[in-house]
């Protein structure tokens, strides 16, 4: 059997009156969706319908819990205490679990978002109460944690499988962390050269970061950003690459 | 064996920055306790810690849905279509229900809050999308719902085990629905007039009417509200004077 | 002299973390900018952000005040008392007004939203209790009102200045409201057929309905819906539409 | 003429559907109030009804702007960044302006809640944005700050009027921070040792620490928490015995 991964984006993040936009077309390209829960996005209306299109394309379901900010979009820090962030967190895959069910499908992951998912790359207390909140819930779920992070140590370490990511869509730091938006070549938008660096980093287990340093990864999934105007194309270019180049394009849990 | 009838309350409904108030005191005397979710007040960190002060008494946990209306308590009419009803109720009923496992219980039955519980006395079509999403989460929890009203009988023919609910501090009218809360003598606030009205309705199957009406009911619970000033006194008063009676007094379902 | 009219769209509705989308690309067109305040969209940060984007191309300020509905848009009808329907005007205006205020400039409209916009048309109470929150605000302030609708009638009596709206992208019934969205041939897509329709509407101070009934109206203003995918596509043609036919394309009050 | 105080407590911060509790009791001891303006507490209806009371009772209204944390109660820390701070607090006040208004009365003064008054302490650019924000709804506002902070330092330097603001039922420590609320002897609940300690640091102008280092402090507002059990005594308490003493108890600034 040859190399696989799995592509996944998060999507069920628009407002509730905006036209659907990138959503349906995003998920023909990629094997597991990420869904917002209702605390930086989304409403239980939203959820469902998020649910059953990916149902429908057999997109596998992972929910996408956050910091309770709508106003921020979830990206802003929140000092929460751990206990706060692991019922929170419950609460949340809780929820879409429901939702799940009443659309004759599971959840499969769980990948934190925003400031949620920065946090718990480098601090191990709330990378524990995240892991313990997904166990708490089903000993089945997944957890989607940074290739290589404390993150995904400790929820290993908690028991729990962990499907590591990687950002074909990103430049890397030497420590292997992301480097910022805002500065120069920090984010790729170019279809191609994202789909070129997705198939490197999986065919070659890693990749250059920025100051030409190699970084170790064996990545289970790619990130493909679902609220960006190009994120279709993005996602089709890069499942064609990858299966052009003979990677089987695979949920790391089927649906 | 003798009457018996479960006293229940609605809980975690104050502000988190509020003093916890009534909440253990009224704990004390129900045997069931019916939660907020977090659509009319409630949040994951009051949930569970109210989930387990009922636990650590007896008391079964109920989930306390609500329209999505924080601003107004839940009390003000939405025109939500049905489905949008169903899915917020499957929201929140399945995240009361991850927060009650984390804290190793389980919710027993679910009773809809404020604006929501008016509709559903009325209006089959919501009474049905009600219990279509109580289904959803778990054919083992009953629904909790008025007296002789359409949304016992649509639920029952939705297959869920239904717990009948009276008022004891409430005057009824002569077709078994509430005197308005703003009409003279429609709301009974001396405990003892409330116990002796609770040990009327469980003892002689039914109660008067405002005017007169003799109205039958064999309800298997009796509302305490829970958020009243005098709450604990008159929960205390309901009870002692049940047991006083002879009426045993337990939850519908075990916790 | 020739005629005049306002174009005005509603803005800053987008979900903070997705991409700005069509609202700079519409503020180029449009004369009036009805800005959400919070209630059903926006947050003080975009609310800043769009009265600047507004300002800068010297498009006029406008308060979009809604009910407290994030998780339906503000779409959903709510059973809220006059007096609360009022007060929430009050606070969305004032605050819209304070952040304008920050940014150098003035709000000198108010259009309320969805399900609010749609009561105010046919309830008096309703309109006359948005109609004083405008007041109660500023006597300056204008309120935007259906052509020809109770609710404009309503806003005059008490005083303010009103600017009455048509819609260039929608059929009418015969009674001058609007054909229901999920109708056929209710809503006008085609950037060409709306503009010509603008045209007609302010050159013949009239529309036919959709059974062919003529319909008398004198609007100050058009709207144009920013939230739709070709928003900008259509509010260019609209106004090369109008100035080709010798309409000239003012705000109803200057910036 | 001699010494002379205002006393201060937070208003308006109860949920929608809990009794009225301690409010109107408190307001009948203090000379300002400052009410919560929607973001950890607080709806436009609850703030119109706690601005109508204050002012019955000729009690200055201030506002009480917090993070938008609704769920933590505004006491959570977040990383905003100052102009989102300065846009929050502009939003807040001004909306609660404008429901003074509404009331026939006004806004006089500013204290932050929570998380938000605790990063002014000690964050000179938090307190600056407060500040701004401050001056950009009224030159005319004062802030309410803590007792010799870098905060009330940083306020008076960007032109406003500052209210610096006392606890007389806390300890201090010897750098003039409060002792924090889970260390032993950091809160006072016995009446009339609040009222013994407010009478002091009046007439003394100063208080000692925890550690018995006296700390030299003139405040112009003395702080009553309103939403604890017995504020109502403690408010009571605490103004006989200044009355008591000679000392007036007046707003800083005449409502």
């Amino acid at each position: 059997m040859g190399p696989a991964v799995d592509l996944n984006a998060d999507l069920g993040e628009r407002a509730p009156g905006i036209a659907p936009g990138h959503d349906s077309a995003v998920l023909r390209s990629v094997t597991t969706a990420h869904i917002a829960c209702g605390f930086h996005a989304g409403d239980p209306a939203t959820m469902f319908e998020t649910v059953l299109a990916a149902a429908e394309l057999r997109v596998a379901v992972g929910a996408h819990p956050s910091f309770p900010d709508r106003a921020g979009f979830g990206r802003r820090a929140m000092d929460l205490d751990v206990e706060q962030i692991r019922l929170d967190v419950v609460y949340q895959v809780s929820a879409l679990a429901g939702i799940a069910r009443a659309a004759g499908t599971t959840v499969v992951s769980v990948k934190p978002h925003g400031a949620l998912y920065n946090q718990m790359v480098t601090d191990a207390a709330c990378a524990t109460a995240v892991a313990r909140a997904v166990g708490d819930v089903s000993a089945d779920l997944w957890l989607v944690a940074p290739a290589g992070s404390v993150a995904a140590a400790v929820a290993r370490n908690e028991g729990l499988a962990v499907a590591e990511e990687a950002f074909c869509d990103r430049a890397y730091r030497a420590d292997g962390t992301l480097l910022p938006r805002d500065l120069a070549g920090a984010v790729l938008s170019d279809p191609d050269a994202v789909a070129r660096r997705a198939v490197g980093i999986v065919r070659d287990r890693g990749v250059s970061a920025a100051d030409g340093t190699w970084i170790n990864m064996a990545p289970s999934t790619l990130c493909i950003h679902g609220d960006t105007p190009g994120a279709a194309e993005i996602a089709a270019a890069v499942r064609a690459a990858l299966e052009g180049s003979g990677i089987a394009v695979l949920p790391f849990v089927a649906p």
